[in-house]
């Protein structure tokens, strides 16, 4: 392993249960019953213990998006052909694509990168994607760019990806660290039909043969089953836990980006923020697995960020009630107490 | 019944279908595939239906927080006294209450009307609530409340209200209009314990039973059973509804409000969005009669329309999606789509 990895991992501590406490202490002086705001309250200690502050204040919001291509596209597993990967990404550019006007409509500010666009992995079907080595390289960009945010001061950092063929990629890395069945993770995706959906559960099937993968060596199950979006976008759950930014997972895609990290270093989970559930059946088995409840189930199955470009509001939302709502002593409001 | 309020509803048209249908296709050609927002594309389209137009563009957004006592917070059904509802009063002008600080996150203005804080209704528990003149004065205030957010623009409505006391008056009313067992739809409210639950549903069985109410005679129920913030909040829904403001309900009291107005002119529930669904029980079953499907499900009970603020940035969001995202001819990216 090399050492930007290594330096980034042994910075990674479990999230502060003191700034939680103080934060939920905090928010039960504000004028409104107990615990009325719901999951709202707990999103706001959230934040606070990944900040190690019980006042974190209002925060700066970025999405990055990662965007690559997957050899595995070659199977038919797509409603898309290859070429819409790098379309997409001039429409990212152009500031068209849902997670632009997604990102701008929260105020936060849109990164995307070019983790491999027009560059596949290889087909997964018929054996590796990428040599570790090309994992650790992914990896480690994707430090650097969440090093690059916390430059920047950007305390929540949204994750996005473009790739056609990478939710079959998704299926594959989530059913083999998560040990079940690739039916059970395997979704439409993009919008495949019944019988593409049978073409993808088999073409999974295929990838999880060809890869001999041990389920407790999570950079290997990357390697070999993974995308180079993924690897990258686990580099950023990596580097942003590590820098104490709060992380906002989107759907199953960015979601099993995230649980490499967390497989890689458990304590990263406690820097999780799970924006939405989305209709792919994986993705609540890996938010499950991240223990991570969902703050919107909206039919969400766009991915790009979009989801978590939507829930950054409520999370904004949230650090505005605590650090602006008077309290009971402040309002000279009774309190009548729980 | 009165002038302006037999206007009003006499302005009340069920909402655009065809508004509704071309937002939809026009979301169709944006560059992702069919759907893949999910609620969030309905949203849009059902905001596009209330506006009369498939290009609604972004709108202004507004909370209204109508506050009142209630005679009924004698009989001891909330946690507090009810000069909390004066208090809070006076936090809302100072913007230190939840919904101050959600609706300055949303960009939304916040408007409080006093409905009747310091002047009681009469205890429901033992006659009528107020006379049907009364009913009709503060459904009048609020259609008036409703055409001055429409002068200053205004397309996005919340309802929001304080009452110490009002989640009881709610749940009589819902009872009433919606003919099941008070146990159904008496809550928590603002945390009551076992006791009091017990001593609030024995409440609204004495307030069903010393006021004969006939369920097809909703505005005589609203009287008999309802508080003045809840008049008044009628009067919006039905004003906004008439005017084609998009009207976002927030909690069990707010959407009981709501349900009076669709009673009264059932086209005024096309134009209602629902925010949020609470854990107060009677309010899924309010919003099930009215047909809607709420957008989030945080475990907020807190009401003055705290929820409804933190929706507003999602309905926002769909309309930045339809009026700003490329279509697949725009960005020249492939239509695989169907």
């Amino acid at each position: 392993m090399s050492t930007l990895l290594d330096e980034t991992i042994a910075r990674i501590r479990p999230a502060d249960g003191e700034a939680r406490a103080a934060a939920l202490r905090a928010l039960a002086a504000k004028t409104k019953p107990r615990g009325s705001l719901g999951q709202l309250e707990e999103l706001a200690a959230t934040v606070a213990s990944i900040r190690r502050t019980a006042t974190p204040g209002r925060l700066e919001a970025a999405v990055l998006v990662a965007a690559a291509d997957h050899g595995v596209a070659l199977e038919g597993v797509s409603a898309y052909p290859s070429e819409v990967t790098r379309q997409m990404l001039a429409n990212f550019e152009s500031g068209g694509a849902a997670v632009c006007v997604l990102a701008r409509a929260a105020g936060a500010k849109l990164v995307v990168v070019d983790a491999g666009v027009g560059a596949p992995t290889a087909n997964i079907a018929q054996g590796p994607a990428m040599t570790p080595a090309d994992a650790v390289r992914c990896i480690e960009r994707g430090i650097e760019c969440a090093d690059d945010l916390e430059r920047k001061r950007v305390g929540l950092v949204g994750l996005g990806e473009m790739g056609i063929g990478n939710s079959t990629v998704a299926a594959a890395l989530a059913a083999a660290l998560l040990d079940v069945d690739p039916a059970d993770v395997c979704g439409r995706g993009t919008g495949i039909d019944d019988e593409g959906l049978a073409r993808k559960v088999e073409v999974v099937r295929r990838a999880l043969a060809a890869n001999a993968v041990v389920r407790s060596d999570p950079l290997s199950a990357l390697a070999a089953l993974g995308g180079f979006e993924l690897a990258l976008l686990c580099g950023v759950a990596l580097g942003a836990a590590a820098n104490g930014a709060a992380l906002v997972l989107d759907g199953f895609i960015s979601s099993t980006a995230a649980l490499v990290a967390a497989r890689i270093s458990p304590a990263a989970a406690d820097a999780m923020i799970a924006a939405h559930v989305s209709p792919e059946p994986g993705h609540a088995l890996v938010l499950g697995a991240l223990g991570l409840e969902p703050l919107l189930d909206l039919g969400l199955r766009l991915g790009e960020g979009s989801g978590a470009a939507l829930a950054l509001p409520l999370i904004d939302a949230s650090l505005a009630v605590l650090a602006e709502m008077a309290t009971f002593a402040d309002a000279g409001v009774t309190d009548a107490g729980r």
